[in-house]
């Protein structure tokens, strides 16, 4: 399958990597053609690996991730066009973190709305998944980095998508995934980075996550 | 040792039980002395237990909680009187969600601040400590409850005070208590509650926690 992978950042790199590790042909897409990271990335990557804009990458991609910082996550996909994120699958993975004011940061949107919200309603027709983000890039797709049993959620309104999603989770390593419901659930995967970063600080490993016990 | 408990819901109820099941003395604060919530708590829960306003559970008891709604909170210890506070331990189970919009909830507070630090900012001779919010009432003194490991979260300025919570969490029986660092942490502990309703809303049991794999 083609993807697109909007970021060239530790997230962006993670994801990209992966999925040319599975076989999948993935265009690595920034503001412009020709970033530096990318263009390394492309070449270090190997067979299946290619750069390219913003507009390149969701033009090339069937589907999507979005790997950008989620302050600049709807100029992103601005950027790379509503025409060419239509009807596709966008694996939402951002965090809106904003470091204006220092560390730690705070949310740039919470509580009654969330980012993977405001880039659904910005753009209707593509088919916003959230997943993710309660990780840190080398745990996405290397669940094994963090011992023991730990779980991953997905949120959406399109349930096609979460499927699609959750297939490519598996694929990546996953092996409990949760179902959290529809997109509005972004809220509290994103609102969880606060309590995230302070676990981060406490255990003195970012390679951790939570097991939900029941 | 006396224990006053601000609060009549299932919280306060968790709680105040728990700590007279320890042999613990616990007036249970209302309002106004006479809650008929707080009086069939005492009647029934044997040797030990009283109720009474919340200035009477304040300054009777040597170390408290707040198990009061967290939209009430500030008036609820305004109305218990500083001077019943100073100096005392003030463990805060309270989650500051604002229903007033109709469900999901939201926070009354976030982001920048939380529940825990304004009550620290208002009463600064309290010792607050944030801990078990991101747990229901049963399971907060009955960890066991949910099966397999589960973690349980103290945050707070004042490192003797979370030593003495420690302390009565263990007798709670929790048997992971990750000290989260200062007061500040309660944000992530508060903005954690929305993740958990979605928890709960998609397990479909509220008998759940999160265990910290690393």
């Amino acid at each position: 399958m083609r993807y697109g992978v909007l970021g060239t950042g530790a997230v962006g790199h993670s994801i990209a990597s992966k999925l040319v590790e599975l076989g999948h042909q993935v265009t690595m897409g920034s503001r412009q053609a020709g970033n530096q990271a990318a263009v390394e990335w492309a070449r270090g990557a190997g067979e299946g690996a290619a750069e390219g804009s913003f507009a390149d990458a969701a033009e090339t991609g069937e589907a999507l991730f979005n790997c950008t910082a989620g302050t600049a996550s709807l100029a992103a996909l601005e950027s790379a066009g509503a025409e060419h994120l239509s009807g596709k699958v966008l694996i939402d993975v951002a965090n809106p973190l904003d470091f204006s004011e220092g560390r730690p940061p705070t949310l740039s949107v919470c509580n009654d709305d969330s980012l993977a919200e405001q880039i659904q309603r910005a753009f209707p027709n593509v088919r916003v998944v959230k997943a993710l983000n309660t990780v840190n890039a080398e745990v996405m797709t290397n669940p094994a980095a963090v011992p023991g049993d730990h779980d991953i959620f997905v949120a959406g309104d399109d349930a096609q998508a979460k499927a699609e999603v959750r297939s490519l989770l598996e694929a990546f390593g996953w092996r409990t995934i949760l179902d959290l419901g529809d997109i509005t659930a972004a809220r509290g995967l994103e609102m969880y980075l606060p309590l995230w970063l302070r676990l981060w600080q406490s255990t003195g490993t970012a390679q951790l996550n939570v097991h939900v016990a029941r």
